[in-house]
């Protein structure tokens, strides 16, 4: 069974093929600047050298249209027969309240998708075009919407329900909704599964940390909080994101004379690691300005952490406990320096690293000390994998 | 040595006359409706009935005139000449970066505090109301301002600092400034003698729980963090204050055809515990409504008290453990509901209440179990006390 997974965003769209019998991916790739002059299409099999086809992509159907050419390719292809695609997945960021789960895609989903579609405005639109474009193409092949939100739809009332008049949840579904689902649910069911223990029976903090940042609090396998909220704005320093901040900030502001578009990009694209340090996005930039000393990147990476390990106590006082704390994402999974910080904080609730599982060893990994009472792992995550097994439990639904 | 110690709000003055020696209140009150009809003064002699004087108050200087008359009228009067009074401690809300300790008052401190009049509009401008009022009356008399805000100095750069661009810091002083510092400092004192143990050896995290609310995390004396932020609004869910909500809510809001002025009164007035339980902002009155079965009256306790121990679980994060909670202001001194649910998901770290003493002990008083890991105490707050111990401590300044 093969799952092809699709991540259609406005002008690009990332793409595995997944062999779901081994779990290994047989191609990948991505289309990049479509509609855009200077369109790309790069195509890499598993084992091979990456490919780039330069060619114009009116749209997302043009885009697919050469992924699909390229996996049937006689010499660099991976299948033999079109009918080797079993189903597709499209990685769906809002599902609302209405998705709880992963779906198979119909009219009335998609009717629902374009609803969501106010709520998500730069990510759900392109994701039905990436939808529609497979549609169009493959019309017999089930497709399956997996969303971001839909792990975190296990959350109790008191996490997701704001402070604001009620009337801003019931006729405008201002609400808590999270994201990065797919890579916490993943590395949850990971972590589970290196700790030899059923994950309903877990506490687990996940530390997604990467451009997005986000920590999720997993009781007995279920979200039950976690630090996006509305919108992906939320939570944690990000790259370019506030995260939380005393929303009077922006009435200032708003009387300095910035207005709300302004205020709104601003938050968005220039706040964050890099609005701090003035250096970059990029944390790898910031500890490199850090190691010269760049006072302003220091207090980028101690702030950064601080909003993590103080979100790590509050879950944990969510949760009343926690059995492991995982790291994933990009800075997750690559800086010890991060990881360390962040733990040397939570000794009072039995979190102890171990400094040469934390600094030197590589790949998945418990990174505590040998009886630490907490357990701590760096898990890879893989939210392609994760869409393509919820896609083949949800073809038949 | 006798200290008289001024709250003064735009149209209201609370005031109370304290003997230093005993530390005991000789009398108190509160002029109210000040510039508007039906204005009046109340004074209460420690021991006898409380007089209502209703008079006509153009400003505060006639309030000021009253209340000095009543504290030197022969019958219940407590003083027997105006140089009895040593000395005048103001509430002042605001005292931006510079002021990082209590401050006499002189004519470059009001300077300043005109300037911090912009980050504080609603506070500052009426505290120097009550300081220019008592100056012409007691041109004599020393005066200090105490600052909500200057316990708070002593937060490390990476918890005062927003993940915004750095030049709204520099160039607009945003920052977390954080208040009720007079409070949180008072009852960390109190739970330091009551521990037996010097403050400066404690880490104590103070709940002040009330119409506003704030928590604070308190390592060696030291205030390192705490929820409000550049305004009272931030944190906590508070009686009409929405606390930390995703700032994306502000602008999606705004598109559905709210004015910022709409929203930042929503937000600062109708929102809180009022805004989710639609029933009052007053807790004892949600409380009965859950009572009743009301479910957004249950929702709302349960977020409340949810916001309280998750910022107290982050908290321990920040200073890495805590010895002893301490609960204060009208919920925290009164709710053996609210903190009972707030301590119950704290077992974690070592806090596990007394039902007894949570519930029917009255008192400053300790209600953890007896050999408890950490400390829980209720601690009745006396902000008008600490005013004046500063007082004293800074008429030499």
């Amino acid at each position: 069974m093969k799952v092809l997974v699709i991540n259609a965003g406005s002008s690009s769209l990332k793409y595995q093929l997944i062999d779901m019998e081994t779990e290994e991916v047989l191609a990948k790739g991505l289309a990049e600047r479509i509609g855009i002059d200077g369109s790309q299409v790069t195509y890499q099999p598993e084992g091979k050298d990456k490919i780039v086809i330069k060619e114009e992509l009116k749209d997302h159907g043009d885009a697919l249209n050469i992924i699909i050419k390229e996996l049937l390719d006689e010499e660099v292809g991976v299948i033999d027969d079109i009918t080797e695609i079993d189903a597709v997945g499209h990685r769906t960021v809002h599902g609302g309240e209405e998705f709880k789960d992963s779906v198979k895609i119909d009219g009335d989903v998609i009717e629902k998708l374009e609803e969501y579609s106010e709520l998500a405005p730069l990510h759900n639109p392109a994701n039905l075009m990436g939808i529609r474009a497979m549609q169009e193409l493959l019309p017999e092949v089930p497709e399956v919407a997996v969303f971001d939100t839909a792990f975190h739809s296990t959350m109790p009332d008191y996490a997701f329900i704001y402070s604001i008049p009620y009337e801003f949840y019931t006729d405008y579904s201002v609400r808590k909704y999270g994201f990065h689902g797919t890579s916490h649910k993943y590395v949850a069911i990971e972590a589970a599964k290196m700790l030899g223990k059923p994950l309903d029976e877990l506490k687990i903090i996940t530390c997604h940390l990467g451009n997005g940042s986000s920590v999720c609090a997993i009781k007995n396998g279920k979200s039950i909080d976690t630090s996006m909220g509305f919108t992906p704005l939320a939570g944690l320093v990000m790259g370019t994101r506030s995260g939380d901040i005393d929303p009077s900030i922006l009435f200032y502001i708003n009387s300095k004379g910035y207005s709300m578009d302004q205020i709104n990009k601003i938050l968005n694209n220039e706040s964050g690691a890099l609005g701090i340090s003035g250096v970059s996005s990029d944390f790898r930039d910031i500890e490199a300005a850090a190691n010269e000393g760049n006072q302003r990147a220091i207090l980028t990476l101690r702030k950064f952490c601080y909003s993590i390990y103080t979100t790590i106590g509050s879950y944990a006082a969510a949760m009343d406990g926690v059995d492991c704390i995982v790291f994933t994402g990009g800075i997750g999974e690559n800086s010890a320096l991060d990881r360390g910080q962040i733990c040397k904080n939570l000794s009072f609730m039995g979190v102890e690293l171990d400094h040469d599982a934390n600094w030197f060893e590589k790949g998945n990994r418990f990174i505590n000390v040998p009886d630490g009472k907490v357990k701590v792992a760096v898990i890879a995550t893989n939210e392609e994998l994760m869409i393509a097994r919820d896609t083949i439990e949800h073809i038949n639904d």
